[in-house]
Formats: structure tokens, C-alpha cells, sequence
């Protein structure tokens, strides 16, 4: 495909003599152009994508939501293409330093998008927090290490370019019109995944007017803005994103699988670590991560479906826990859960107390919403003010930050989204009539819970 | 949650006091009334089918393809749900014999819809091929066999229930309305998967008026009928399905991942005949039918992932062909094909031969479809005409075939459509350019090739 | 159709051998169930409303939203008629006073629905505010005089029968969940328009899931209310519909024409008044509004074709303001516009006094925003807080207002949105290349303009 | 705007400094980027076409067709503008003469594009039948007559240019690829009627896959070819175009509506001819016509809203006749109709005769469909088999015709689609029960239709 010094100087450059397209249910076709991107898409890390999940259990609350991270790297790639074509269009650069657009930088800019997230594993978040991998340390060594597809393809461009890519992810690449293409408060990621989850899961929230926001782009000296007649487009779809944070990605149930699957987890570990986990579960795969001592290959031959095949073995174990939670995870039962506030988070340690006396370990049956951080993040400019605000371009040239001439933007700016949550097992809601030996601590339990909230029902009862 | 005599009776009619709703993006939302129906989807082998995708390899060319069989399951459940609601609403039966809906057998229907897939496995078409499986008879085993948590349910029904769903998967339940429903050439199956394969893949070949043809849907003695006023949207769904299949479910790229899967199968049962599978190679789960002796049990633990995993360790073996098939089917490198005509067929041999000659063995990487059979019935009156024939109703009471006032169906009506192709390894259409020590037989191969089609150069050449 | 007291007992609840439906964009299709309904809608006055568009000058922004009030109202009945459904199938009454849905109410909510609009005539906002009639008063008078076919087909139901859907339209009637189907912060009427506002401008800002809103109300003693857990739904609702006035309602090139028209109007009123209204401008239908004495019979016969073929009439006039009105609003040459604050206002004169000396006289050819009100409602809790806020039920049977749980609602509650802006022709922005008589005076007026608003250039220049 | 020879030259391909866009419901966005465009799109015959329904009579029968002749007319130029880009990008000639497209015919093809339909009329067709005038002498005409806005802006961009693209219109133009984008079997006219009258309509018939075809689209000597791994999306837009005719375009009830305005203008003219119109009837605006003496000038001024506005003047009318079609047209009420055969012909005379008897004149009160053509042309190559099939361009360069190697393509070609239709008042299908002077007569007509045809029933009582 791509061999000796001579071919390298073409490759960069190497346009395919026939446009190649993938149909897309999103942008209906992903457009590729180059030699470079096909044989990245071609490459084994690349195309493991597609048995990852892109929202990992959000399929048990919204079955639709099935698509893997393939998809979604594509269309992060697509977007990132017409934004490149609009910018040659209509900005590009005359001089060195004018702010506009050199479209020298769009290969670097497609490989980015397409590439940003090729270091993520399956059920990426539990499975760090377990692990202790990390999906941004593991993209660069994707990138960077010999030994893979992805680096031999993007070193025949040139040997510096692996790490050209590298740091437009880490957002240390000088120019940061291609650093915010990839990555800010309105980037090709976000916008792909605002679209694709809303078609996936079937609910609309995340819509927003596209082609309107790419026709408001431009580039300047500092990155990208956005011109002010589009004002509205931009507040809608930070709005849109606001509510699939609200309806779908902080989704109750979704979080209790992921409790789920994390207490599994930490129970397979613990077993392993006290050599109680039996030959026939052991996970061959997973054993580098076990036992910490992983190399980028052993990553990179994981995916739900492997992890899924070892909760299949597990299921059959003879440990209870393992197996019960096996099961809970593969045949969809998730915990229950109820809001606290910073007032009744002093309830926590009774109701586990609770759960211990209906015969569950509490270190295995509840959980909070704490060890969890939020899996994407919100629009908070207060935390970062200085790189990710949105800046609207005036017809005098001057920019004025979004949150200032929108209400709604305002409204959510800083805000901390999400809520904390108590999870516990679905028994403990067991209603009196299904005679169970346990059921006076259920009555007690279920006094704590009012209108999906723990309460403090000692207080009023005094 | 059902325990014992008294609670029977009354389980078979107990709603749900508040209807649940499921997110669906073809229905909006799928229904519940029924504890029953709800109490199926929570068994674990309905839950399973979270883990197997509808279209089995047809992702690996349409990328967003990748829904489960959950999904679609529970579509064509809605789909029943929303005839059922019709028939009541519009011709119940008011004695017997009248040839008009009794709404007594809506459980029945709904049940049978809900579950007529459980039975599938992973990659059902080729896992059949290979261990002598049958996706009808693993579902009548699932639903009769005690030890399932689906029989359980259907059981609390009634003693003779599951028996009864059965018959109606089989199509010998008597009431021929509700076997139509679930089977026939316009059935809450199909109208469900071309809706559903439409969204997924993102073309819009598959797409017709499910609400009118719901509309003009009606019961009579012998089966279902369409009002002939809904004839165009009767002809418009025939056309989408015939336009699906040429389009999607016959793509070649799927098709020769099937052959690679096939291939890969047959490699790996024929190692382990052969005590050539080494130990890290061994598949846990698959053993079982390795060894020719599973229970319904061994194959409830089967999905995609599982065999994906053993995919990727065999991808590691040491047998070169094992794991080179594991690789082209894991990292996507689909097999050429070019079609053939009964004339052409006789070209095979020597092909094979080239193949061969190059360096390949020709019994894993050559194939014809003469080995796989079509995914999907097509419309094709002729051959069972008593059973599945579409009959409109005329205002006058009598009943007239489809194809006979069609003239887009009769063109399509008894045509063996699909295309007969010879795979072979994409090496075979190496350029010249390409230096290699095969290039002669490259060369010579390719000449028998001509517009996608395999081409007796020898005769043109005398 | 009707005929005597005996069939009028018949008529009320007589239902149509078979639904017919209308085929519709928005719900797929209208289902007409009472031959009251298939009445109405046959009748002259309501066929009129083919002839008027729903959004008056907006297509002259966006073109494709040419759709009448016909479209608008059909779709009205049909989200009452779903709602009914609904409130039938999950809340009905049991007792009086239970604040559940008496289903008698049924046919006099559809009708209300279907006919809330029937007072509309051409242009409505503009029309009023010149000939002083009132589409509300012109509502009741079409549904309670004799003379009027729908009048006729209301009296065939009961004699009472046309007052009482007068008195929904005028919020007096009883019951106020009737009353808040039709009329309330989220009603039938406001959840068609968005959604067909949206569809027929190409937009996507109003868009919002109706069929969550529909599940999650319930009607209660005073009204209509909405379980929490649909919060989210109600909350993107009210986000569309900010986001609809914002982009597409208040679109200033729309106000633009309209302030044309009513220009228009008002010179040919001042010309009719003076007697110099030649023979061949005379606008036969319109006369008896001219002359202010014009009966239920005359404003049925207009529509927005009668008012442009006498504007096509005026565009030949001699009087050169009539005729030079009438060609900018036909062939659609906007004025401009420029944003004012309070205390820019005092520009105004000013400005006014430039447009003069360019040769335009400034009581035809400026405007400012203030003669129009805005032409829908926006959320405003603060201002009628008795009688529209949206109520949240919880699980324990309290209500809660959304804004007090909704960061996003509470951010636009209360604020009075739109723009006040002041309109000139386009002509006084001519660039200075395009050589002209008045070019210094162009040149002089352009100084007060910056970035879309007034600007108070004598300040900045002492 | 333009003015001198100097500008003359630059007028050409002056390009917007930014372009504009048109909000689409189809396209998205409708991009204009040359001010000839813009400047065409502002004149007054252009702006006219908002006020002229692209459908006629179909909103009859689906209300939300209210669509416009200017919507589509951007619409097609629009796809004409994509197929120019597409062209350009991947097929620009080289030298003269080697088939592949010349960019300097983008102006004169997006010019033919917009201004194509802009001699349409209101109810073109009807119009036409009745006053013998011809929408394409009067395309032309309004191109080439020095009075129009249209010429003045085409001549300055050179004198022979308004000439050249009445050519493009007749298709006499010498490039045919220039031709047969605008006028073909599949040319930007049909791909985007289709696509506009589903969506405004709400069926989705009409709906194909544009991107897929415009992908495929390539230019060559003798015209416009498409790759043949295109064929099923070809496929699929001929059958979607037949659908379209069979269940929009040849629908009853818009026909008899036509049908209706047929007769009523035909009455008109008649009292005219007599002198029988009232002075408070006289259509000021029509008269030209009456008297057969209009200029382009006469012509330009009329539009729907003028002759509805006629109608409702001769809806009072003291002739019973005129006075009753105008009502039933504006009242909507259509006429009812049974298909016949060239065996049930002969029964027209005496079903004419059943019409006279009770109280008709059949002059006005019937029709059969032989006096109105088709709407649109279907495809039927082999009637003009030279110029417009649709040729598929294989690997190999050779061309092969569609229907060859498409059966369902083969299936519709060449078949007279429609059927023959005999129209006749609704009061003539009165039920016995509605007790009537005339209900014998209305009994012995009724024995003559059956299924909804003519029956020969005369045959079957012997």
C-alpha cells in the first residue's frame, strides 16, 4: 500500500481516483477522499469500533441506542470534512497571520476527528474507574506506538505526523481553529453525537439546525466563532444538548446498569486478587488488566462483546455475588434509585443498614451517584472560561460571548446538571402483599422514599 | 410474581394499572398493557437478543445496521398490538364463524409476536450451516422446555399456552388471522424489519405507508385481507420489500463476510475434529456444539460477543488459516465477488485453480452462493400460492389476488431474484503495478472477468 | 343531512358507517368519526379558510409556508381528538365532581377545536387594525347567526348548541378542561401551529414530542395538568415556541410586508374617504368595509386572493403612493429596519424628517413597531397567572409549576420578547457609487445605523 | 442595477459578495450565489408564481398541497445548481468535444432552471382549455418581450441570452446536457415535483434517494447518462413517479374539482359571448381573455386569488347555473365519478340522459376525462424513445437502457396509465330513504355502476 521513501512525498497528498462514500443514517453519506482515510478506517484498531458500544448501557433504558463508536467516528469525520470545505470556500487564508483558514491543515484535521476516539475500550467508564486505564493516555499510545495499523499509516505521511495527531487531541497543537474543530464547546464531536444518540434512541431533543451552524462558522486568529445572525441556531443547539444530558445521558436506569456492571467488576477483581475466581471463569482476555501488566495490543483486543462472554462465564460461578450480578447486568435488572439532597445524604448509612438486613452486602448492592462522574460534559464556561466559551462574531468585527445575549444559555450556564442518586436493590420496594420474610424492613426502607426522593421521615414523625 | 392456582387465572388478563411505554425510533413508543408481555421481555432469553444483531455481517457495509433482534422483536409486538386494536375496534366478531376478530385470541397473537425470534442465535445463517442448528425448532424448544424462563411465564398462562404460541410459529395454530398476523407475505414481521433495516442503514428503499396499510387491513374466515382501496399501498410495500433485498439484504460485501464467517467456522470445527484447536484456542461456550451435544441451555449463552471473542483469540493461533479468516472477518476485509450465469459456471474450476496457484487454499477462500441460502423469503405467489397469496377485498364482497390488477407485482411475482457470485481473495485484482510474484496468475485470473461478471474470455479468444 | 326533531336527537351522536380520514403532513392522517364533523367541515365558511393562509406575510421570508388556517384547524380537532381519547381510555369519571373526563363533553371540544378560527379573515392582524373588526367577535357571530351554514349544521345538534362552543372560545364555559384543550399555555391550538409552522418553513425550531405531551396529561378538577416525569417534554415545548416567535413569528422581513400592507390599506382608505378611489381600483367585495357597515355575509366572501387581485388593480392606480404600495408588497420589496431602545426612540423624528427629504412621505413609507402587537401569545405566567400556568402533578397528588422547577422556562417567563424596530425604505441605504440626487442624504441617515440598530451618532461625534 | 455597456460584461458572472440563502422544506437550504439569480428572483412575472398553486386542484383532495409554482420553481433550480457543482468537480471537459461539461453553461442552465415554469397560469391546464392559451408560447414569450423585468434583467447580461434560454425551454438549445437537465425522463423539474408535492401532500410516494442519483448523474455527448450501479435508485424514482400519478396526480376528487372549473368558466365565457354577465359580475381582470385580445402584460396580472375572487362575484350571480359551479367549486364540492371501459362507452349517453331528467343540464353537469390530457407526462419511451430514455453507463463505456435490465421499469413502460372517467353530481347516488322527487330516477341510474365502474346492466336483466 504505502512502501519507501519516494511513495511517502504522494501518499500525504493522494486523493482516490473515485470519491468513496459509506452511507450514514445521520449525513447521509460520509464522503472519503483520500487514500490516507480509507486506510485508516481499514486499519484493525479502527474498525474494532465498530463492537463498542458509543453509549454503553444506554441501549437498557432507550433499546434503540444500539450504534457503536464506528459510527459515530465517522461522522465526527464528516463533519469535521465540511467544515474544512466551507472554510476553503469562503476563508481562506491570503497571508500568514490572518486568522483564516490554511487548508494545508485539513489532513490533520480529518485524521483528528476520525482518530479521536480510537482509544476507547468497551464500557469505557467503568471500566477505567476499575482498571485504572485511561482512554485519552490510551488514543496517544494508539497513535504513537509502532506496533499499531494506525501508526504505520500515519507515518507514512510523515514521521512527525502520529504525533501531529496526538496533540491536536491534547489540544496543544498550535493552531486552534483545528483544535476546536475537534474538540470545544460546539466541536464535530459533540455535534455528531447530539444527532446520532437522538436518532438511535428515537426521542428528538437532540436536534439542531446543522447546515445552519456550519454556515455561521468561521475561523479567526484565536480559533473558531460563530457570526451573531446565528445566534439562535448556536442557543438551540446548546439547548438540545442541555436536554439529552437531562433525558437520556443521566438517565436513571442507564446509571444503575453502570453501578451494575462496576460492582461486578470489582467483585471479579476481588475474587482474582484472592485467587477465588475457577478456571472455567477465568477471563482470558481480561487477565493482563487483572493483573495490571497490559500492553497496547492486549487493549486493543477487547470490546463489549469479550467482556459480555466473561459475564456469560461468570453467570455460572459459584460465587453468589459474581453470579448474581452477572445476571442482573446480562438479563437487564437494574437497581432502583432515589434523589438525595445534602440534607438526606445523612440517610445513607440506615438504608444500607437496611439492605445488610434484607440479606444483601451493601458494598455489592448499593451505590451512590459519587463514584460516578458524568459521562459528558456540560456547557460551564465559569469553569473554563478562557478556552471553551462560545464567541458570536459582530458585523463590526467585535465578538460577544453567547450567555450574554442569550437568555436561555444563561439560564444553564455554570449550572451543575445531573443529580445524586442512591441505588439500591429493586426488593427493597417489595410491596406487603407478596409475603416475604424480609418485608417488615421493607416497610421501614420504603418510609425514607417520597415522590422519588430519600426523606427524612424521622424528622416528621417526631 | 405468579405463584400458584389462584393467581393463574387471573394472570392470564392482568394489565399492567398503568400502560409502560418503550422508546422505540420506528413506533415512537412500543405499548405494554399485559403483565404477561412485560414479564416476557424481563425473561433472560428475550434480553439475550440484545446481544444479536438483526442483519448479522450487513453492518460491515451499511455501518449504522446495527440493531439487535430486541429491537425488532419488540416492533413487530407493537405492530400486532396496533392490528389487534384495529380488528377490535372494526370487526369484532359478534358469533362464531362470522370470519371476524375475536378478541380472546389478542394474547395469543401478541406472544407469538413477541417471541417469534427467539430461537435466533449469532450469525443464525451460517451458525446453522455449520452446527446443523435451526433457529424454528430452538424456538419451539424455548418455549416448550421447562427449564426456560419464557415457558415459565407462558405457563403461568395456561398449562397448555406455550404449546399453543408454538402452533402459532409453526402455522398450524387453526385461526389462520392471528397465524397471518405473524406470518404471511405482508405480516407485522416484515413490515416491521424493512422499517426498521430502512432507519438503521439509512437508506430509504424499505419505507411504505404502515398506517394505511394498517387502515385497509381486515379479518375474513380464511385468513387477512386489504380493502382494495389500499391497493397502492399494498403494491408500494411489495416494491420496498423486492427494493430492499436487491439493495441491502444481497449486497455483495455482506454476503462475502458471511463467506468469510463460514469459512472461518468450518476451519475451526475442522482443527478441533482434528485436536488441532490449541488450549488457548478452545471455546468455552462452543464446545458444546463442536461436540455435537448441546442443550437449549448451551445455546442460550451464545451471542455475537461470544463468538466475536473467539474470534479474536483464534485470530492468534497458530494455524495460519484460522487466524488469517479470523483476521479478514474481524478487521473487515471482505472477499471479491463477480456474478456468474449458468453459461459461466463452468468457468469455476479453473478459477478455483488460479486461486489456488496464487497461493490460497481454494476450499476456505473460494465460495459460491450456491451455499447460502436467501436471508429472506421473497414474494413468489407460484411456488406456495394456497398459503400466502395477498387477496384484496372489493366492495362487493369478493376477493381479487394482488398480482392480477399489479402490473409492478406481477413483473416481480415468481422471479428468483438475488444473483449467483464466486468469491474469492481481493489479492486476485492486484494491478500490474503492483509488483508481486504471483502477477502472472493475477493477470490471467482477471481476464476472466468483465463489468462484475465472470467472462468466458477463452471463446472470444479462439 | 338534518330534518325535524326526530333526527336532531340522532344527529348529536351519530357516528359515520366508517371513519374517513384526511390525509395530513403533520399526524399522518385526520380521522373524522361524527357526521357533525364531516358537516362542519363542509361548510362554506369553513372551506374559506383554504383561502387563507395560516401565516399571513411569512412566506415572503420563508416560502414554503404557504399553508391556510383549513390545514391549521384540522389538525387542531385531530390533537383534541386524541387527547379525548386518551382522557376516555385513562381518566374517566366515575362520579361527578371527581375532576376526571366526562366523555359527553367529547363532541363539544371537537367542535370548538375544528372551529376556533372560523372568525379569521385575510391578513388578520393587519385587516383589523385598519377596519376595526375582531376575529373573535367575528368567530361567535359565525357560529350563532342563522344565517351561516355552520350555524345551521351546531342548531341541528341542539338549539343551545352554537352558544355553547361560542362559550368555549370565550373561555366562560364550565368546564375548563374543555376550555384548556383549546386554550391554555399548551393547547391543541399552539401544539398544531408549531409543529406545522415548523414543517412548512423548513425549520426545526418547533419541533417538541407530542406524544409524550399527550401521555403525560390528565385532566383534574380545574383543568388540564401534567405528570411530572414529562417535565422535560413540557419544558422543550416551551423552548420551541420561544425559539419559533424568535426566529420565524418575529421575523423582521415579515413585519416588513406587513407594514407595507397596512400602509396599503391605509392610503386606499384615505383615498376612498376623499372620493379618489377611481372606478376601476374599486374593490367591489371590500366596499361595505370601507364604508364601515358590512355584514357577517360580507366578511365571509373575503380572503387573501379578493385582497390581492384589488391590490393588482391598485398597482395600475394614478396615485402614486397606492400604486407604488401595492407593486412593493406584490412583487415583495420589503422596507428595511433597524433595531431602537428607549433611548435611541428620540432618533426617530429625525430620521423620519431624512426619509422626507429623500422624497418619500413618511406617514406611508416609515413605521415603527409599536402599531402591531405581537401576533401570538408568549409564555407569561406573571401577567394572567390565574387562568394558563402550566401545573406538574406529582406522585403524591400535588402540583407544582413548571417555571419553578425549569431553569430554562424561568429564564424566558415573564420577559417581554420581540423587538421594537423602525422601518424605512431600502432605497436610504444606497452605497455612494450608486450615483443619485439624494445620495448625501443617504449618507447622513446611514450614520445613525450600527450593526442592525439605531445608534445616537451625535453623541459620539461632540 | 445595471446600467451601460461597461457593466454589462461584469453582470455576467458577478458573484454575491456572500451568499444568500432561501430556507427549503426540501433542499434545506436554496443557495444563490450569482446576482443574475437574485435579480430574476425579485421581478415581479417571478413573485407572481407565489401566488399561483404548483398543484391546481389537488389540495381538494390532500389540503396540505397548498404549495406554489415559485417553491418549486427555486426548488429546480436549485438541483440544478447540485448537478452543475457535481459535474464540474468530477467531469470538466478538457478539450471540445469530448462529452464531458463545459462550465461556462452553468448560467444558462440554472437560469432555464428557475424561469422554466414561468409562463404557468393559475389552473394552467383548465385555463388554457378554455382561453387557448399556452404556457410554453407564454414562457417564452415572457423571456423574450422587451416589457417583462424577466428579459431586462437576462438581456444585460447579453442580447442574445433571453433567446438562448427560451432554446433550453424548447429544447432546441444545441447542448443537450444543458437540455436534459431541465427536461428529461429524470431531469431537476420531475426529481423535485416529486419530492415537493409528497411532502406537502404527507404521503411519501413520491419520496427516492436525490443524493444517490446525483452521485451517479455524469454527462456525455449526447446528453446525461447515469452509472449503472445506480439502477435500483433509478428504479426506485420511476416507480415512486408512478406511484405519485396513480395516488396523487390522477386522484378522482381533484379531477372532478377541475372538472367543475371547467364547466364553470365554460359557462362564463358563454354569458359573456351573450352578454348575459351583469356588470356586478364582470371580471375586470379577465377580460382580455373573454374577448381574446391579452398581452403578456394582461397575462402577468392574473393569478388563483383573481379568479377565485371572480368566482365569488359569480357565486351571486342571478344565473343559476353560474351561480351554483362557482359555489360548488369554492365550496368544495366534487362532483362524483365511475371508470368505464371502451365496452361501457355506449352507456354514456343514457346515463347523460338520467342527469337531464332530474333537473341537470348535462352540458355542465357531466364530463368524461377525455377532455383533459394528463397533468404530467409519464414515462413512455417508446413514444419518444429518441429523446428521453434513460441510459445506464457500464464500467466498460457502453450504455445499456434501463427498462432492458429493469423488470419493474419494463413493467410501466409504455403503459397508458389513468383510467377514462364519466363525472356526474353526488345528489344522483341519493339513498331511497332520503325521500326526493327524483329518487326513481336516481335508483334507475344507480343500477349502472357497480364496484366503482359503469355496469352494463342492461345485459345482465335480460
Amino acid at each position: 500500500m504505502f512502501k519507501g521513501g519516494l511513495v511517502i512525498t504522494i501518499y500525504k497528498s493522494k486523493k482516490l481516483n473515485r470519491e468513496k462514500v459509506l452511507r450514514d443514517p445521520i449525513h447521509s453519506y460520509i464522503y472519503i477522499q483520500h487514500q490516507v482515510i480509507l486506510d485508516l478506517i481499514n486499519t484493525r484498531e479502527f474498525q474494532r469500533l465498530r463492537r463498542i458500544r458509543q453509549l454503553g448501557t444506554a441501549s437498557s433504558t432507550f433499546h434503540g441506542a444500539e450504534h457503536s463508536r464506528f459510527t459515530h467516528s465517522v461522522g465526527v469525520y464528516e463533519i469535521t470534512r465540511q467544515i474544512c470545505d466551507n472554510f476553503q470556500r469562503n476563508y481562506p487564508t491570503k497571508e500568514d497571520g490572518d486568522g483564516l483558514w490554511n487548508d494545508n491543515e485539513r489532513l490533520i484535521a480529518l485524521c483528528a476527528a476520525l482518530l479521536h476516539d480510537i482509544g476507547h475500550g468497551p464500557y469505557s467508564h467503568t471500566f477505567e474507574h476499575i482498571f485504572g486505564t485511561n482512554h485519552e493516555d490510551l488514543t496517544v499510545a494508539i497513535l504513537t506506538s509502532p506496533s499499531t495499523e494506525v501508526n504505520k499509516v500515519l507515518r507514512a505521511v510523515a514521521p512527525e505526523f502520529p504525533e501531529k495527531i496526538a496533540s491536536v487531541i491534547q489540544k496543544t497543537y498550535p493552531n486552534q481553529q483545528v483544535v476546536q474543530m475537534i474538540s470545544s464547546q460546539i466541536d464535530a464531536d459533540r455535534m455528531d453525537y447530539l444527532l446520532r444518540d437522538s436518532y438511535y434512541t428515537g426521542t428528538n431533543y437532540g436536534t439542531f439546525d446543522l447546515k445552519r451552524i456550519l454556515r455561521v462558522m468561521r475561523p479567526y486568529e484565536k480559533g473558531i466563532t460563530f457570526h451573531i445572525s446565528g445566534m439562535h441556531a448556536v442557543e438551540d443547539y446548546i439547548v438540545s444538548r442541555f436536554q439529552m444530558y437531562q433525558q437520556v445521558y443521566f438517565h436513571p436506569v442507564s446509571r444503575s446498569m453502570e453501578v451494575i456492571l462496576n460492582r461486578l467488576l470489582q467483585r471479579a477483581k476481588f475474587l482474582f486478587e484472592h485467587n477465588r475466581l475457577s478456571q472455567s471463569s477465568s477471563p482470558l482476555l481480561l487477565l493482563p488488566f487483572f493483573e495490571n501488566n497490559f500492553s497496547v495490543e492486549d487493549y486493543i483486543h477487547l470490546d463489549d462483546g469479550v467482556l459480555n462472554t466473561y459475564f456469560i462465564q461468570w453467570s455460572r460461578s459459584s460465587d453468589k455475588i459474581l453470579s448474581d450480578l452477572a445476571r442482573r447486568f446480562l438479563n437487564r435488572k437494574p437497581l432502583k434509585s432515589a434523589r438525595f439532597s445534602q440534607e438526606t445524604k445523612q440517610l445513607l448509612p440506615k438504608l444500607r443498614d437496611f439492605v445488610t438486613a434484607a440479606g444483601y452486602n451493601s458494598d455489592y448492592y448499593t451505590a451512590t451517584n459519587d463514584s460516578f462522574d458524568l459521562p459528558y460534559d456540560v456547557y460551564a464556561p465559569n469553569q473554563n472560561r478562557k478556552k471553551t466559551q462560545i464567541e458570536l462574531f459582530q458585523d463590526d468585527g467585535t465578538l460577544v460571548e453567547l450567555s450574554v445575549i442569550s437568555k436561555l444559555v444563561a439560564a444553564i450556564t455554570g449550572e451543575v446538571s445531573g443529580d445524586e442518586r442512591f441505588f439500591f436493590p429493586k426488593e427493597m420496594l417489595a410491596s406487603p402483599d407478596q409475603i416475604d420474610l424480609f418485608t417488615p424492613i421493607y416497610e421501614q426502607f420504603q418510609k425514607y422514599l417520597k415522590n422519588g426522593w430519600l426523606f427524612n421521615n424521622d424528622n416528621n414523625n417526631n
